[in-house]
């Protein structure tokens, strides 16, 4: 059997290849893939400001289903052939203190790079990307059963919304009636606004750009109570006016290279309140950055990268649940043979047409 | 009755006065001070870095003895007269959200700044300063009996253990058996080790400079396990030597001006660790600061300010024991006459005496 | 002026008096109650079995309106004259361990029992119960804004439904997608259903008898997933079959006498679940109580008994916003002068009429 | 080669047998055991109260040296041939969700009970259990590195020293300065001291039957500030003492069988206390248990029964550092041979002998 797959061999260098499709025993199976969502951090990849070792299959949010599968492997994950499935990004050792400990977005037991869309290719049996008609699922891959009847491309939204719920609920552990700032009105802004609706935040307020006008609306259809175009508004006034002069309990920062997002953020969070930093700024320092305001208003700062099993189990019955219309913030599907083109339509480089979140899906495979 | 004060007009002018003493009524009391501890911030004071109204009466670490009180603040201190205890800087109003959740830290509910050593004389009765012969403790201060055998100028160390406790153990809930960096070996560096000493910490690491020899080597006398003088040796190789690759588990700050320790914190904490900031950089901005390493190694970072009532009771317990000899850290006691000599003193500003830990003494009082 | 009051003489008698009302200073005030909600224990305290020194006003959860206060008073709620306002249930001291700790539940400070409803008339100025037309503020009485549209009878509502944030919410700490057990559909199981639903429980089960069969379908109204008539189904199976096999997350005792219930929650709670004991048993022992199950399921048994300020917050800020049809399970509104019926009706002993949730009204005052 | 084990093939029946040694793969090892610890439920399996699948080789506390170990085996667990290790009791799945979540201690996901001791001998390759010449590693087994250093009967403390972490500092997150009770001075109760001492308890109170002298001696070398002989000492009365009337903060019931302590540990808990259950009761229900009193103190019942990776690496880290005289508690070493006297030992059935720890230590080996 042969999977088509998009292999990335340079920087900004794209090509489709036919791979072997593996064998599989008792403990592993194969994914035929569906869909698989594209992260803000794929293009990084691309460009190759997010250094990975050539050639690799990107795509670390796929969806599939269950094309071959080891008898261990099916009692394990509880899953069948056929089976509709959500995998997560890393393959953790399972050995390690981390993994041992819970943390195996920490795990450091493997000597390579352990995340699906990040192995490369020389690395067999290869098809470790969900660009591709087939995934490779090792006996320590994560793989989560989603209901048949929701369509792949809003499947892979598991993903986002795992980090919505783990970034803005989880991690800064948002109680019922409190008040979250989210700057930055993304996939995981978005995602973010439902977490903390679902938990039971009391005020929700997103922060945009003029240009993020269609965001900020769809933040309110979802359940966001303010939103702050932060070009013609001043975001501070806005949050103490919202919240009756106490500000923000928590503030989460989802925006990507704004460095200025991160003392905004501290700004707008009340004295004792939390402030999540999700957003990576593409190495580069924060201007005017004053530690002292951390001090003095004994803030608690976390930096948030990962998301876990618990938190993947959370948005996927959500995503089952129908609750939210998340087809809303799905944009474009777009087949395996338009990686480029859906990598630059997310990155906003192509101006006539605006994303949100973007599937790569296979289509026939043969 | 007429108390002695050391009464601030301006930056850089004290002066002694002469001041009346109030009458007490039921629910408050007066303290016969017997020692004042000095806090670093008190030359930021001095200098006039640290705005306050003026005239004040600085001083806000005093112990003494109860020379007059009221029955009802009898009964909620569990005081009598004649009684030694250490009293909290802050005066929660005990009224607001802040302190009816346990939060007076935090507490908004005065219209004025709410804390000893700060307050203008101007607001009756005007003894609200350490510097003193008396001090007036009103219904809401926070008073904790010490026993009577423990010297007041030691006594006054509980303010500085009280931070050990709450920064260093409670805010990065520090576990038995964890390897804790802290940086910078002054009063709150030496306390943070024996706070962690006796929260069972595994690896205790303090950095310093060169000239700072005597107080890393009372660190190591305190329970310190590695001391590095970070003028000669590379903290981060250090670090990792000590931990077997491993970094801290939590990383404390208490370094006043030096911006460069915040990241230097981070560098030194292990992915998913803790950093405490509890030294404030003048107003002054962290050059570098990439925030990027607080998301990517999924780091918590923790603003520490005050401290609060169950952590001073820690730290005077822990006094009253004598398991630790603090008398070693207890370096200068000087007359109310020599504030502005002791000021100094504590700033580095008298090359030829070094300072750790000062306590002004009112002496003979009329 | 005049207020009537109900007293309670002995137990079961009860008698209308007419009372003088006090003069307010600048740090107290005086409530015109407008309902008062009617607790379960109302009903023991009524019998004789929950014991309290007479003469006594009952009524632990008033709702009124400002009548009169003082300027510090104002200053420190933010309320003025003619503001609806929820009174909490204790009157913490303000000064002791407990209070300073954020946990005024447990406040010691004071020498007699410190909660409206449960004060001696002898003790001045005696209307510290909410069956009356005034209540007295005193200065540490904790006093909630609530929006004046909300009819005064759903606002005593605020009081069990601060319990189901407290006891079904923050004390297990429920999290977005799991599944709790709520034993019992009376007024402090239906408003753990509306707690659990707001902070996004997975799936909510409530158990009752047959004759509970309007209140099981009233807790579906508030959004349970399930709900079981233990006197025709297994429970054990019907949340086995409900949680895939998994069992409760979270199991809440809100039922009164069945000490039964206490082995249930036990037995229904997944290994390394959370059983919350809220309901009393009258000072009855749990026959066949195993402490071994809660050894090896490593379970967490908390008991709840108080609710504090953050909680009855989340209650008012969740009436206010009319999210729930709350007003259907208000059942009764009756005058001062009935309270002894009242007090039958939510006890049950009034067969022809249901009661769920109960408020006395004085109506026209003087 | 041939390993000799003690085999169990009925109640009360041990029997020494000689099984052939297993072939090492790359994952796997073999363990030649230098002494295994044993356990009180060691006993219950002997006798049958603790029902286990026949034949089957006892023994979940065991040391020894690698014997042979593939090489990712080596990798993974940091270890070489030669190594002395410590070996935890159970064999998690590493699949499952609780294993994946860091509860491995609940791990659901071997169909098969999953520890060292309790698995059958026909279960390949049989060697199971610590009282035997060799035991198999398999691929998820947890193991150690200890210090050479330490004799291999010392070392088997490891595991009930990270109980005494786990269930008395963990659990409870014992804070600095806290009174923990410790309810009976076996082994666990003695280890509870230690971590107790090591994370700044307070005061420590351990108690005691009359019998219990010596033990109750050495938990006063290892640190407890009062002991009790409740056969002549009403507890109660001596923690009101000891505490100057406020009570435990924290009691632990290490005891077995004895369901009254259970009602003790309650009654000695602070209002707002926590209790932590670890004795098991012989499936025997606890006599006049009223469940009012936890919910009127609101008290945290918190069930315990296994140890995880993190407490037994504090635990050996501790044994390591010579701090406290465990050897003090190790009262007897004995042949395989002798199993049925070492397990008569323990449960206290050689009255002229007295037993606090005691290992098997397989002597030569062929």
């Amino acid at each position: 059997m042969i999977s088509r797959a998009v292999v990335q061999t340079a920087p900004r260098t794209l090509e489709l290849r036919e791979l072997p499709v593996p064998e599989i025993g008792p403990e592993d199976a194969l994914l035929a893939v569906e869909a698989c969502g594209i992260c803000g951090s794929d293009y990084e990849q691309y460009e190759g400001a997010l250094p990975v070792r050539f050639p690799v299959i990107p795509g670390h949010e796929p969806v599939g289903r269950i094309a071959d599968i080891g008898r261990e492997a099916e009692r394990r994950w509880g899953v069948r052939q056929g089976d509709r499935v959500c995998v997560e990004t890393l393959i953790p050792c399972g050995f390690c203190r981390n993994c041992v400990s819970g943390a195996y977005r920490l795990c450091s037991g493997h000597r390579r790079m352990n995340a699906y869309g990040y192995l490369s290719l020389d690395l067999p049996p290869g098809l470790w990307g969900g660009y591709a008609d087939y995934l490779y699922l090792e006996p320590h891959a994560l793989v989560h059963k989603i209901d048949e009847r929701i369509a792949p491309e809003i499947a892979t939204l598991f993903n986002p919304l795992g980090a919505g719920f783990r970034w803005a609920v989880e991690m800064p552990r948002l109680q019922v009636g409190e008040t979250i700032v989210i700057l930055g009105p993304g996939q995981r802004g978005l995602t973010s606004v439902i977490a903390a609706r679902e938990a039971g935040a009391g005020c929700i307020i997103v922060t945009g750009l003029a240009r993020d006008a269609r965001k900020l609306a769809l933040a309110k259809e979802f359940g966001a109570d303010v939103t702050i175009d932060i070009e013609t508004q001043d975001a501070a006034t806005a949050v103490r006016e919202a919240t009756g002069g106490r500000m923000a309990d928590i503030v989460i920062d989802v925006t990507a290279y704004a460095t200025d997002a991160v003392n905004q953020a501290v700004n707008l969070a009340r004295r004792g309140g939390r402030v999540v930093l999700a957003g990576t700024k593409g190495a580069t320092p924060v201007p005017d950055f004053f530690s002292d305001r951390i001090v003095v208003k004994e803030l608690m700062i976390l930096g948030a990268f990962g998301v876990d099993y618990p938190n993947y189990e959370r948005a996927i019955r959500l995503i089952e649940s129908g609750k939210y219309p998340l087809e809303r913030m799905h944009t474009q599907t777009l087949p395996l043979t338009e990686a480029e083109r859906a990598l630059r339509l997310l990155a906003g480089h192509e101006p006539a047409e605006e994303a949100i979140h973007i599937a790569l899906v296979p289509g026939d495979r043969r």
